[in-house]
């Protein structure tokens, strides 16, 4: 197993491959619409980003033979689904938070009405990258993307998952359902980016099934160990303001089991996820050490 | 030509159609997500709508021998879109409307994180639709309508007008371009609509043609009644406040062409639109009418 640098200089090489391709894809629209929309839109994505969903849609078509050039716009359509949820999750009206990756959101380098329409475009230049030919030759792949895509990010999803968090937030519950809520408001995400690639990789049944397993518990550790960093990291470093969920009596995994037993948990989807890669052999290196980042991260 | 009563009651039965198989979509998602989202999502779609988009998708597709059954997945899908832009820009900090069609908007009848989250999953919800095998059992039509959606909705189409309408409103510009902005605002989903009908009965390129020089005018034609209507209409008999754009001083088809230029104008796009039906003699009656209704239309 390559040491952790090894992986983070793949996750920025992927990453920065993602970033040239967004701007060019944001690029391609100037003087086409409201340039003050566009400016927006630039402004929540050109943010320099870990670039996390997309780098797993890659990964995955990845161990089925896909190029990542043949995966990259895919990879973008998901980002921009993840970057207008942060935008519309950082209004005031939501989770007000003025500061992301230590830059205004956009509602505060903009404005408020502003940060509403960026969101709402970037959703839907997520599915018409999804839609167009460029993305794939093959309508019927096109097709089941936007399926997967678009069932992980609505009502059922994400936007549900934000909804009974804020519901939780509002009533200070601490005996909600954590898992639930953050298995849609962040976990569908993550398992859409997986089975994504999957689908880019035409996957066999059982390989999609063992992806699914892999990619819950890759989500759910994501969300766990964001709550431990809550906890026991400071802001510099995380980029957002830390200490936020427990001062807002927040449900979250360290508050209902305790930082040992987030812990403990977080190790335990290390575990399963792993299992579930068996399958893979050498080809799931590089998802395997996405699991290890997602354990030990700092940030 | 029959009398306009009897185009009045076309429109009804299939917003009726409509109507119910919205609330089918929306019923299947009850238990498997936010309860409250769901509500929301309900409050504004159910509401009564003329449902004039999907109108316009079916009777475009019934000029090809498409069935309205076989539409109305389409249908349905450009109704979400219109219901979410509805939704957002009612919002304190948009257009800032408590009324809808005489109901409280959703922000007021729910919250304003409620009403961002309702119409970003409203958003989903279309294109989730479009992408589903049960829309249409062509992935390849399924990837046309998502295009034909999405590239209509977003920067380039009805958020960028929105944007660009906004930011006319706050310079107080009497001199902006309001065919221009009224062209993406509104007309983008009006064109939209037609072209999926089109897609949906494989229209030749000549007829697709036609249908969009039918479906500008038409836009245009919804949009100048629409600033009418602000200056001579009532409150109670179109449903939401009048006098606002005047109010404003916002730059409407009234008050840069005077209320007379304003109906002249009106009378130009109705003869444009009628003379791009002709090749489709009399099986476009239902669609001459609805330009007829438009230029005539009270609310």
């Amino acid at each position: 197993m390559p040491a952790p640098s090894d992986f983070t200089r793949t996750l920025a090489q992927l990453a920065s491959k993602v970033e040239v391709r967004l701007a060019a894809q944001l690029d391609a629209c100037a003087g086409r619409g409201a340039d003050r929309l566009l400016a927006a839109m630039r402004h929540a994505v050109l943010n320099g980003g870990k670039r996390f969903r997309p780098f797993l849609v890659i990964e995955t078509a990845a161990l089925f033979g896909v190029t990542s050039e043949a995966a990259l716009e895919a990879a973008t359509a998901i980002e921009y689904v993840h970057c207008y949820s942060l935008v519309h999750d950082d209004l005031p009206s939501m989770d007000d938070d003025d500061l992301r990756r230590g830059q205004p959101t956009v509602h505060v380098a903009f404005d408020e009405a502003t940060a509403v329409l960026a969101g709402d475009a970037l959703q839907t230049m997520a599915f018409e990258v999804l839609a167009s030919v460029r993305n794939h030759d093959d309508p019927a792949v096109r097709a089941d993307l936007l399926l997967e895509l678009a069932t992980a990010s609505g009502l059922m999803g994400m936007a549900g998952g934000q909804m009974l968090d804020l519901e939780a937030e509002a009533a200070q519950a601490k005996d909600i359902d954590v898992q639930r809520v953050q298995s849609m408001k962040t976990g569908a995400l993550i398992k859409a980016a997986v089975a994504m690639g999957a689908i880019l990789g035409h996957a066999r049944q059982a390989e999609r099934d063992a992806l699914t397993i892999y990619s819950e518990n890759l989500g759910l550790a994501f969300q766990i160990s964001d709550d431990i960093l809550d906890v026991t990291g400071d802001a510099a470093t995380v980029g957002k303001a830390t200490g936020k969920d427990s001062g807002a009596n927040k449900a979250t995994f360290v508050s209902q089991l305790g930082l040992d037993g987030a812990r403990a948990k977080l190790h335990q989807t290390e575990n399963e996820a792993l299992a579930a890669l068996e399958q893979f052999g050498n080809r799931a290196g590089t998802l395997r050490n996405a699991m290890a980042f997602m354990s030990s991260r700092k940030s």
